[in-house]
């Protein structure tokens, strides 16, 4: 009998969800609103019918091994979701508590989408056979997930990870969770259009993002920019990649990884993210890491890797139990 | 018959050694020089006659259970001393396969000084029952150790743990590792010199500090003018803890801990470096972790604690070995 574990990926404005083989192979995925459902409960039968209906679609016998979730704000010890200022449903929400019921005696695990995304890497994409290394995510903010010698570190009450916030420069730019300097105000979607906007003002130089407002820009037209040879927008990518690698060499003195993913969003840029990344990493590492630690792109990005990454936390308990 | 584990602390100038129970009662210890022997190999057998000596005044049966060995500069898993600076043997030292010979069929481990106390401070003092925290010590330097999951992090290389490395200035303090503005050359013995020395530049006031040469300066000096109630001493110390406290605040991001120990001769300030340090340190959390995280003495300090550190790492393989 084929066994899938099921893998959610829950996002502020949609959800998508598939059928994942122990091989990483999606047999099936569908999606739906997430907006439009404020009340959660509404919302878990929706996408419990979903899942059924996916299920009918596989043309076998199957056996579900668990349901892994990816979504903001998840705390995993406690399976809630705890104030998702994206998510339709305030405060603290059982949110696992809840759809187990509608998988009795399946595991249900819950974690944020950068920890899902680390697990994604160790068990389907390029960190298989690591079991120290980072994944950072650079979406509209950055998040990271850290694996400890082959476990995902969660602290104390499974909120570890948090290198977006992370000051990097006490008096720079204002983040959203009201301190200042934090790394993703620089390192993010959102940070290297901040950027932009930094460089017009410091030059004078004309630049077809004189001619774009600050809400119509986007990370993916910086990108564009940048691969098509515009300087300021490779200039752009130079300032985040010293951001992000400067904070990258603290990172590395504290847990000592063998590599670090970028993955997300501005991980398309190629080497006008990976270069200068790496190159301010390595000029600000300590000495005894220096030329040993690996800056790679993801080896699931693209390939619906927020719902492998989900589904990936049933089939790293799957391994554990049967080690 | 009584089990023991051996405990050695390797420093620059002595050798302590000693022999603990699993309660971390110590039965008796030694002290050989370190600086005395440029020659490895008769440094060990020096010191194998010491451990020797010192099983005979134990005045029962007993059963040595392993070596644990804390080192500058160890590395874990290779079992080498690695390029110490401050150690008599230059270049990478095979100290672990050397010294096993003396105990055939013994595990022998070793681990760096700040590690070591983690691990202690985990087996038998103040972290029992803990599974994710820190142990910073203030020495010459800065070390920390962390625990994740209850398992000290050592990450690819066992090179995990270098907090003391970590920039919180980037045009800040000359740091012996070559590069500027390390949480060591503020937070640590040689660190709250350099602010003495800071403070003296800036203010006119007089100060008994004014009359001691840079070199005659200790940190136990500042402490016990700290503790008499000296405004620059204590100044020094909030410059201290203000430094230590914003560069723990990113740590405990990263790590999330339970709590947080400072352990080594200016933890002996008490409330001089506490109050300025967890002040800080909750001023620049991120808001999840405000209030959560406890700054707390190490329940070793004292107590032949290095010693201790170092049997630990021995007694919790056993105690994983027995689960």
């Amino acid at each position: 009998m084929k066994r899938f574990a099921i893998g959610i990926d829950i996002g502020g404005t949609n959800t998508a969800y598939g059928l994942v083989d122990d091989t990483g192979h999606v047999y099936g995925e569908g999606v739906m609103s997430t907006r439009q459902y404020p009340d959660v409960d509404r919302y878990l039968e929706e996408l419990y019918i979903g899942i059924q209906q996916l299920l009918k679609t596989v043309d076998c016998r199957c056996d579900i091994v668990g349901v892994g979730i990816g979504a903001p704000n998840a705390n995993y010890f406690r399976g809630t979701i705890e104030n998702a200022p994206n998510l339709p449903w305030k405060g603290i929400v059982p949110f696992v508590e809840k759809f187990r019921r509608f998988f009795p005696g399946k595991p249900v695990l819950m974690t944020n989408d950068a920890k899902a995304a680390a697990i994604g890497e160790m068990t389907f994409g390029a960190a298989r056979g690591m079991k120290n290394f980072i994944v950072i995510t650079l979406g509209t903010g950055l998040g990271s997930g850290f694996v400890v010698d082959g476990h995902l570190m969660l602290g104390h009450d499974s909120l570890a990870g948090e290198l977006g916030h992370v000051i990097v420069n006490r008096t720079g730019r204002v983040c959203g969770c009201g301190r200042k300097g934090c790394l993703e105000t620089y390192a993010s979607a959102t940070g290297i259009k901040r950027t932009v906007f930094k460089l017009l003002a410091d030059h004078t130089e004309d630049s077809e993002f004189r001619r774009i407002t600050y809400n119509d820009l986007t990370a993916e037209m910086i990108t564009k920019a940048a691969l098509n040879g515009d300087p300021l927008a490779a200039e752009a990518y130079e300032y985040t990649g010293m951001m992000l690698g400067q904070a990258l060499a603290d990172a590395v003195a504290v847990t000592s990884p063998e590599a670090i993913f970028l993955f997300g969003g501005l991980a398309k840029a190629g080497k006008y993210i990976f270069e200068p990344t790496k190159k301010y990493m390595e000029m600000h590492l300590l000495s005894n890491f220096r030329n040993k630690v690996k800056l790679l792109p993801s080896g699931i990005e693209g390939m619906n890797a927020a719902i492998l990454g989900a589904s990936a936390l049933i089939w790293q308990q799957q391994a554990e139990r049967e080690a």
